[in-house]
């Protein structure tokens, strides 16, 4: 677990420090003296792509976006040695999720600049030999990425959140299937130029999933949007559910996926339909009114061409408003048994989190028990360690709200305030957190926020719709075989019930994984142990109030 | 000069290392110990400004650009502490020029920000008592930036210049008088949004310098463009110039000043015309075919309405391509006889760098005697300081060029080499520099380069056209009243002779100030005295090969 500490301070420290050369070691949690070393150079730069067919700059890792997928086995050791190209910019990549063998991914995690596509995929495989406790064998495995696309710039985005009116960022222009979407140049009007959008442009020809004839194939599956949650599915067939966000889930045979930003999920897939024609894969926006086309791939039969599209019009998916239908898939997956570590029976300590939408001076903000978060210039990690108690607010961050909150209606009162507090967790206690949902600043709506923690997994104890009751739901919990996950939807109206050990030391992230949420403040940070974190370097010295560690034995 | 060098290596330091928090300090040249020590805070964010009514993202100093001037007496010291509020960008401030008394400026020094709006003016003036040597007193001092506006963002124009096929970023939108323009947004179509672009938008109405009839205005002018090379005039009033870029000049009286990215000037203007109505004040762009419409700013009368256009048409302006004019008029810009340091006679060396555009493995360069400019990731004080010889070239960069080349004609091989190289020149010595311009890549085009030298002034010794003659042209130097400037044109098919002094301890850049030629590699550098600079501070250690000497006695 330490070195999975090391790997998330070093990126935590890198976004605050790091500017144009950057070393990244990506440690899997089980070293192994068989694991062998992958030394990859990547080299970020800005690209024109044409990702939907419209012109725009990406973020490109050795000039493709999504970025190279890693492959590894367990124990494995990968590093990575990041050239920033950006020339004006700063990169941080956050390894998300990885603990053990599964599909992980990592991205961005710098400003906005994720959704510049600055993404790729983990695929983490057993050792030889050791099969994948699956329903049955596989014999290819592949990985689709899934991701929503904007038009606008990260920096547009980011000043549009952070203005008096505030100004929404809108639903995104395209959806993504392995970088591939398409655009309705026609919406540009039509003096626009055929080089800035072409539907024609072999750049944005779907993403094509080519399968044989009665093979079965593992799709890992990645969702990395920035706003949307997805429907994903094949026309015509129909997947068996064997892993998420890196843990054997018990399989589930289901005929669409729904996905969050943030999560991973490995299906089975059977090619035993119709081999002399091409089928759909779609994805289409759930829980948001959708104002974004689907996204659509080729689900290729060889030897059929790939450029062949199907005879049948791409499957419309379920309706974005039916939550029925979400919860109960969300519901329906549990651990595998056997495979999967079973939650500690009791808890030590149980953090209630309100989700609510929020004004502060006028700027729309989120907030967590009425308390929007904002990062110091001090990283927290060495404020901890040198025992500096002026660069955040030392008052724990609220771990209630008020008993009277009606979650179902906009608030008589929308300000909230703003913080840097932490919550400071005994090392290796157990920690339960209740997000609870409610209305947000506009009646009868409540959105799906999928909550991403940073350096550990939780247990998924439930889900149920309404307010959290401590009486009768906790009772309910599902301790026999919950999944243990590192990103969670909370529903809309709902509540979502997670349960973690605090055992790896630092201060970690938790957060919405919808990009502008977490930019207006949609986090909290949970601290434990961090007196047992080695000393930070002095290269990380230098913002806020660290100055003052640099070692100027050298005279300046 | 050592606080000058400090003050430009603190601007370097940071080009390289800083990140989200940045203390800079400006020192003028003669402390005093009557001085007043100046505290600015500025706070540097992302922007929406309708700078020319085109809605666009500009990077902004306490919400405005052009940013605050400073305003300092000779002697005083300014301590700017500056918030980087970018989210995503770091953030490097260049003193341009500061030297004396007179007129200079500010701007980013960090990829292609400048054009992003981050620059403004700075004001020195004499202590109370002392009067400028100007041919007639004048009752108010105002300053005029002049700039040009680009509605794509710099990520796109970096790109775009970095492409293979090269793509050139192409003319500006808009000229700016004072952060004022006016694009012409029925170009955008008829779908346009009026949100996006409203010529009635009182934000881009044109800035206005208002004057009482009879009084005399000292103009500081400053321009900062991206690409433009201006004339800049007001309709019916001549300018007696007598400052340039902060040095005094023999006062000379023009219709219209010729001015260059990177150049400052004072001019003296009497406002003795009609009082009954307003002028235009305007600037043109000259040497490039223009594809940009004239700057407009209204010169008003006191007490006419401000907002009333003048009842004439604006003035056209000189011929874009009358060459000639401009060079008389580098030409009749002399030094004002005891006020300004007169050169040594004679030189130690003498460095010829030849202007050519360049093809570098498909890529379009610009470079000096063939070699093409590109800064290694180790700061060079460092790698000089420590001795570290592998991360820069050390053949020292070519002094001149071959006799034969023929600068009227496109080369028959375009191609040129990258480097790292740098001269190196013998502390207090005298160095010449002559700037030769050549024909580029397009038949019959050669272009105007406004050349910058960081941490000295140079003298101007002469301007001819054609290929400079060693046997004839010497002669002709103006080495009696030759003016001191930071920032010098030099013309098309033309050269520039400079005289300095290596009298500042450090590595120096010298530049083309056009900021795609910049990008595009069209640099040298010069070191001198490098031994004598105190050692690197350790916050500054942590890229390329400069790792090493990070202090690590706390164990990491």
């Amino acid at each position: 677990m330490s070195e999975v500490s090391f790997l998330e301070r070093m990126t935590r420290v890198m976004i605050m420090f790091e500017v144009s050369c950057i070393l990244i070691y990506l440690v899997n949690e089980v070293p192994s003296a068989e694991g062998r070393v992958h030394n990859y150079t990547w080299e970020v730069s800005y690209q024109y792509k044409y990702l939907d067919c419209y012109k725009k700059l990406a973020i490109a890792i050795n000039g493709i976006t999504p970025g190279p997928a890693i492959y590894a086995v367990q124990g494995d050791t990968i590093i990575v040695n990041v050239v920033n190209n950006l020339v004006m910019e700063n990169v941080a990549i956050h390894w998300h999720g990885i603990r053990q063998p599964g599909t992980y991914m990592y991205h961005s995690h710098y400003g906005m600049q994720r959704e510049s596509g600055l993404y790729g995929i983990i695929r983490v495989f057993l050792p030889k030999g050791q099969p994948e406790p699956f329903p049955f064998p596989y014999h290819y495995d592949r990985h689709i990425i899934l991701s929503d696309w904007y038009h606008r710039n990260p920096y547009e985005r980011a000043a549009n959140l952070s203005s008096i009116p505030f100004q929404w960022v809108g639903e995104p222009q395209s959806l993504l299937i392995n970088g591939r979407g398409k655009y309705n140049c026609s919406l540009l009007g039509s003096t626009a130029d055929s080089e800035v959008c072409n539907l024609k442009n072999p750049a944005c020809f779907p993403a094509v999933l080519t399968v044989i004839p009665g093979k079965i194939y593992r799709y890992r599956i990645a969702s990395l949007t920035s706003l949307s949650s997805f429907s994903f599915q094949i026309e015509g067939h129909s997947m068996t559910v064997v892993e998420a966000d890196g843990t054997y889930v018990e399989p589930f045979v289901t005929q669409n996926l729904y996905i969050y930003s943030g999560e991973t999920y490995s299906v089975l897939v059977k090619a035993t339909q119709d081999p002399t024609r091409n089928y759909w894969a779609t994805v289409n926006v759930v829980s948001r009114r959708p104002a974004t086309p689907d996204g659509l791939a080729i689900f290729n039969y060889y030897p059929n061409h790939f450029h062949k599209f199907p005879p049948t019009k791409p499957p419309p998916g379920p309706l974005w408003n039916d939550a029925e239908s979400r919860i109960n898939q969300s519901l329906t997956i549990k651990a595998l048994k056997g495979r999967v570590e079973s939650p500690p029976k009791t808890t030590d300590r149980v953090i209630v989190l309100l989700n609510t939408q929020n004004t502060i001076d006028g700027y729309y903000r989120w907030s967590l028990n009425n308390v929007s978060h904002s990062l110091p210039a001090t990283p927290y990690l060495i404020a901890l360690k040198k025992s500096i108690s002026d660069v955040f607010d030392q008052t724990p961050a609220p771990e209630s709200y008020s008993p009277d909150y009606d979650i179902f209606s906009v608030a008589k009162n929308t300000n909230a305030t703003s913080s840097t507090s932490i919550h400071r967790l005994v090392f290796n206690s157990t920690v339960d957190i209740i997000l609870q949902n409610a209305n947000t600043m506009t009646k009868n709506n409540s959105e799906t926020h999928p909550w991403h923690l940073h350096g550990h997994d939780f247990w998924v104890l439930g889900y149920g719709s309404g307010k959290f009751n401590n009486e009768t739901d906790v009772g309910k919990y599902n301790l026999d075989n919950p999944i243990m996950k590192n990103t969670v939807p909370l529903h809309s109206y709902g509540w979502t019930a997670l349960r973690f050990r605090a055992d790896n030391p630092g201060i970690w992230l938790f957060h919405c994984h919808i990009e502008s949420h977490f930019f207006m403040g949609m986090m909290v940070l949970f601290e434990s142990g961090s007196e047992m974190v080695s000393e930070p370097p002095q290269a990380n010295m230098g913002c806020g109030a660290t100055k003052r560690f640099i070692d100027n034995t050298t005279p300046a």
